[in-house]
């Protein structure tokens, strides 16, 4: 416990707890995107978060809920994203996008593509996270359609796939040692990305 | 050993040989696929292919260089794709890439991306492959520019990410139960997808 959390003690919104609660689940993240599933328990996330496993067994019942919740903290929601145009929704987007494939949940992200099938009570949850998302992606091009910033007849899909698929592709693609570089790059890459992919399109229409 | 095995006997070229050669590292790039580096041994190798372990020490002396030679098997090698012109050489890396994100060593590749860099002496083989398929594919590009296919400032880079990138998306975000059905119509996909993006840049030239 550091000096802050020591004087801080109980309180109404118990700040305290909450730190306690966002370290265990970093901790928990990092864990699961270094070893997986077949390593990934109690003890170890406890120590890794370096808290005592008492700390974990108040708040989650089993490592599934566990995992759930690490991953729905670290995951950002781009339901969320709607600033009124499609420029901006995209690199917004983009943004959340590039974080999520650079930043430190990159490994518990891939890993989770991987494995979540095989874990029972997340592999539901991650299915749904991912689809709502899709949902939500979908949901952006066609008001953009709606707003006539995009032909009527363009593929909602393939305007998608292309988008998300280049800044995977991007992130995934490059060598450890260099996705710092990457990253600090990215907001040009999906200025570029934009570009391209919207100047094309609205010259076909 | 089957009875066409048992009836053919050694003899040049050694066919029944190539046949063991084939079903063992088809059964490591699946064991691989399904359990990752930390359980893949000589003794599951051999168990999953159905051959006595001597089989495999006959071949390779490490796990490393049989992870490796099962690698170098199962994925083609896009630096064989020229057919002339831009279509068709997008054509042929998109079923090839295709291929390789919904067939038979799809979770062998998956896997590969996330646990090479922790397999020493794989993690560099796999590097320089990709690195090897990416210089390939950015020559392809090349070639098109310079036979007045795609305009001159054409971003070699953007096309790729977007192109190759859509691909693995379309691919790795279909669930487990849907790939039959979406492999089924993976060249209409890749067909659409080469219109888009063509269609698009020739558009704006």
């Amino acid at each position: 416990m550091t000096a802050a959390e020591a004087s801080t003690g109980p309180a109404p919104g118990r700040p305290r707890d909450r730190e306690i609660d966002r370290r265990i689940l970093a901790a928990a993240t990092r864990l699961f995107g270094r070893v997986g599933w077949s390593g990934f328990t109690f003890e170890a996330v406890a120590r890794e978060a370096g808290v005592g496993k008492p700390s974990l067994y108040l708040r989650w019942q089993t490592k599934e809920q566990l995992l759930s919740a690490a991953l729905a903290a670290g995951i950002a929601d781009i339901r969320d994203i709607d600033t009124g145009e499609l420029r901006g929704d995209l690199r917004e987007l983009g943004r959340q996008l590039s974080v999520l494939r650079l930043g430190p949940e990159r490994r518990a992200v891939e890993r989770m593509g991987l494995e979540a099938r095989e874990i029972p009570g997340v592999a539901e949850r991650w299915d749904h996270l991912r689809e709502s998302q899709v949902h939500a992606a979908r949901a952006m091009v066609h008001r953009a359609i709606d707003r006539g910033e995009l032909p009527a007849r363009t593929s909602v899909t393939l305007f998608l796939d292309t988008f998300i698929g280049a800044i995977t592709m991007h992130a995934t693609s490059t060598p450890e040692r260099l996705k710092p570089e990457v990253a600090a790059k990215i907001d040009t890459y999906v200025e570029d990305l934009i570009g391209f992919l919207l100047g094309a399109l609205t010259a076909q229409s």
